[in-house]
C-alpha cells in the first residue's frame, strides 16, 4: 500500500530517518563508555524497544507499571521505571512483574520504601530501587546530598530490596533553547550528583549507577564522568518543539523528523484556509502547534478537536481530498492517541507496530 | 468498590450530577418545540447516547464516520455527522452505514456531493445530506446565501441523495466569556440561516431542519425561531474551561461538573509541592490546568506528560497516597485518553461504561 492510500488522520513512521536517528545516537557515544537506556515513554511500543535493544541500548525506561508490563509482554527483558509507583495494587503487579524481568523502580519517600520492601516480600523477589533526587525539575525527587543519602540507607536495610543508584533527571532542561542555557542546568544536576555520590561514599553505600538525561542535553551527562546510564526518548522521532532547540555547538547530531500525523484536507471555504481533518485528538498542542511538513508557506495555525486549521500564506495546492504530513509538536502524548505506527519506507507500507502501551497509565 | 479503591488516574463519571445534567437541559427545553440532538465526540460512549435518547433526544451527533459505527453498534439508530467526510473509503463505510441506521452528514463542497452520491448509489442507499454554512467560526462551511444555496441545488439534483437542511454552528461563540458577546456572536448566526432559508425558499428547495448549538449558547438557538435541533454535548459533563463562561442571565440552567479525573499524590519532596500522577497524558491542557475538585486553596499549575505539579497554597493533607478529583480543563480530548468511564453513585461503583469511540479518528 503506498502512502496516498493510509487513510486519515493517521501515525505515520518514516523507518529510514527513524533508523538514522537510532544509529546517530549510538555514534555520537562511540568513545564513550556510558550506556543507553532509551525512553520508552516517547513510542509505548516493544517493536521499537527491541530495536534499540538490540543496536546496544541495556534495556528501556519507562514511567509506569502497566507500560513496564507493555514491554516486558513485547519481549523487553531490562525495564526501569523512571517514577514513583504509589499504591499496593501496583506495587503487587510491580512485584509480580519483577518475576518476568529485570526491574527497576525509583523512590523519593521512605514510606513508598516500606511499600515496596512489602510488595517484594509478598513476590518473593528483590527489587531494584533508585533514589530519585531533584537535580532542579522541581518534580518529583528528593533532595540531593544528606536527605538522599538517609534514604538510601533506608532501601539498603530493606530485606527484599536493593539500592540501584540514582535517578538524577533534569527535565526542565531539554527544552531551554540555548545550548549555555542547557549546559548551566546540566552542570547544576552534576554537581547535585556528585556532592550525593561522595555522602553515598563516606557512608559506605556503593551507588552502582547514576541515570538520567533526555534528547535535549544528553551529551552533556555523558562527559560528566558521573552519569552511567542516558534515557533519551525523542531522539527517535524528533518533534516540533525539540527542533526549535538551538543544536548548534551543542555536539548533538542533527536528529530528524521520523514521526508524522499523515491528514487530508477536508474543507477549502475560502482561498485563505484550508481545514484538515487532524485537530487536538490527533496531534497534541501541549508544546505548540503541529508543523507541515513541506516546508512551503502554510502555517497550522489553531487546532479545535477534529479540525486544523491552516492559514495557506500563498502556498498552492490544498485541494480537498489532498493529505500531508503535519510534525506534531510533541511527540510523547502524540503517539498516545493512536493504537498503531504506519511504518513507511520509500513511500509503501513496510509494517504496522502496535503502540502496546497506549493509554497505559496507571 | 468504593472510590478509595479505584486505582488512579481513572475518568470518573459522578452518576448523580450527571443524571441531573441530562434533565436540566430538557426542563430548560420544556416550552419550546426544539429538538435536542445532543454531540456524541464529548462522550464516545453509547451508554451515554442511549441515555441522552431515552430521555428524548431525536438521536445524536458525532464528528467521524469511526464514531458513527461505534454509536450504531451501541444501538444508536439515528447519527448526524455534523461534519465534512473526505475520502473514497470513507465514504464507503459511511454508505454502508446507512444500510443499519439513519445517517446523515455535511457538505461544504460540490466535489463532496457527487462522491457522497456515487458512494450511496454503490450501496444503494439514500443519504440525508445537509448543507454545512459558515456562521462565523471560519472553520468548515460554505459561505452563507447563494453559495449555499447552489450547492444544495446540487444535491436536490443528486438521484442518491436527500438535501436534510443546513448545518449552522457557531463553535467560536460557546466559550466566550460573557453572555453579550455569545448573544451577539448567535445573533449573527441566526441572520446567517434566515437569509439562507429565504433564499432556498426562493429557489423552491424545502430546508427540512436547520441544526446547530453548543452548550454554552444553546438556548439562544432554541429561542431563534430558525433553528430545529439542538447540538449541546458538553452540558453532561460541564469541564473547567465551561465552568470560566459567565451564566448570569444566560437563562441557561447551572450544568455540575460530572466528570472528573482520580489521581494520586505521588510526591510531597517540599512542603510548597504536591506531584500527583495525572498528567497531560491523563487530562487535556488544551484549554487550560484542570482544576482541583475540593475548592481549596491548592492550584494544578503545571502538567508534563505523566506528572501534574500542584502548588499546595497552605492546603492541608495531599499526603504521599492520597487521593483527589480534578476537574479536566477540556472534557471532550480528555474522554478521548481513557478506555472507560468508572461510573460512581454514594461513593460506589455502580457501573464501567466503555468508551468504544475512544481514538476514532478517521
Amino acid at each position: 500500500m503506498s502512502l496516498a492510500d493510509v487513510d486519515t488522520p493517521a501515525l505515520i513512521l518514516e523507518l529510514d530517518p527513524f533508523e538514522r536517528n537510532l544509529r546517530r545516537l549510538n555514534e555520537s557515544l562511540a568513545e564513550r563508555s556510558v550506556k543507553v537506556r532509551p525512553h520508552a515513554k516517547s513510542h509505548k511500543c516493544p517493536q521499537i524497544a527491541m530495536r534499540q535493544i538490540a543496536l546496544g541500548a541495556v534495556g528501556v525506561c519507562c514511567q509506569k507499571v502497566s507500560e513496564a508490563e507493555a514491554l516486558v509482554e513485547g519481549g523487553v527483558r531490562d525495564v526501569l521505571i523512571t517514577n514513583e509507583v504509589i499504591g499496593a495494587r501496583k506495587l503487587q503487579r510491580l512485584a509480580a512483574l519483577a518475576k518476568q524481568a529485570r526491574v527497576a523502580v525509583c523512590v523519593d519517600n521512605v514510606e513508598n520504601v516500606k511499600a515496596l520492601d512489602a510488595a517484594a516480600a509478598q513476590f518473593n523477589v528483590t527489587l531494584d530501587v533508585l533514589v530519585e533526587i531533584n537535580v532542579g525539575a522541581n518534580r518529583c525527587g528528593i533532595e540531593p546530598g544528606e536527605p538522599a543519602v538517609d534514604l538510601a540507607k533506608r532501601i539498603v536495610d530493606s530485606a527484599h530490596l536493593r539500592f540501584a543508584g540514582l535517578q538524577a533527571y533534569q527535565g526542565s532542561a531539554q527544552h531551554m533553547r540555548k545550548v549555555e542555557e542547557r549546559r548551566a542546568a546540566i552542570d547544576g544536576a552534576i554537581n547535585h550528583v556528585k556532592r550525593t555520590r561522595e555522602l553515598l561514599g563516606k557512608a559506605g553505600i556503593p551507588c552502582p549507577k547514576v541515570t538520567g538525561a533526555g534528547t535535549g542535553t544528553y551529551l552533556l551527562e555523558a562527559s560528566s564522568a558521573v552519569y552511567d546510564e542516558l534515557q533519551a526518548g525523542s531522539y527517535i522521532f524528533m518533534d516540533a518543539d525539540y527542533a526549535r532547540n538551538d543544536w548548534t555547538e551543542s555536539g548533538i547530531p542533527r536528529f530528524e523528523h521520523s514521526l508524522f500525523v499523515w491528514t487530508t484536507v477536508m474543507s477549502r471555504a475560502t482561498d485563505e484556509r484550508a481545514i484538515v481533518d487532524a485537530g487536538l485528538k490527533a496531534s497534541s498542542i501541549d508544546s505548540g502547534m503541529p508543523r507541515i511538513a513541506d516546508g512551503g508557506p502554510a502555517e497550522y495555525i489553531k487546532a479545535s478537536d477534529e479540525h486544523g486549521v491552516i492559514q495557506l500564506n500563498g502556498a498552492a495546492g490544498y485541494a480537498v481530498g489532498d493529505k500531508l504530513k503535519l510534525i506534531p509538536g510533541h511527540c510523547d502524548p502524540t503517539v498516545n492517541l493512536y493504537d498503531d505506527y504506519i511504518c513507511m519506507r520509500n513511500g509503501r507500507v513496510e509494517a504496522i507496530w502496535p503502540i502496546t502501551a497506549r493509554g497505559a497509565l496507571w
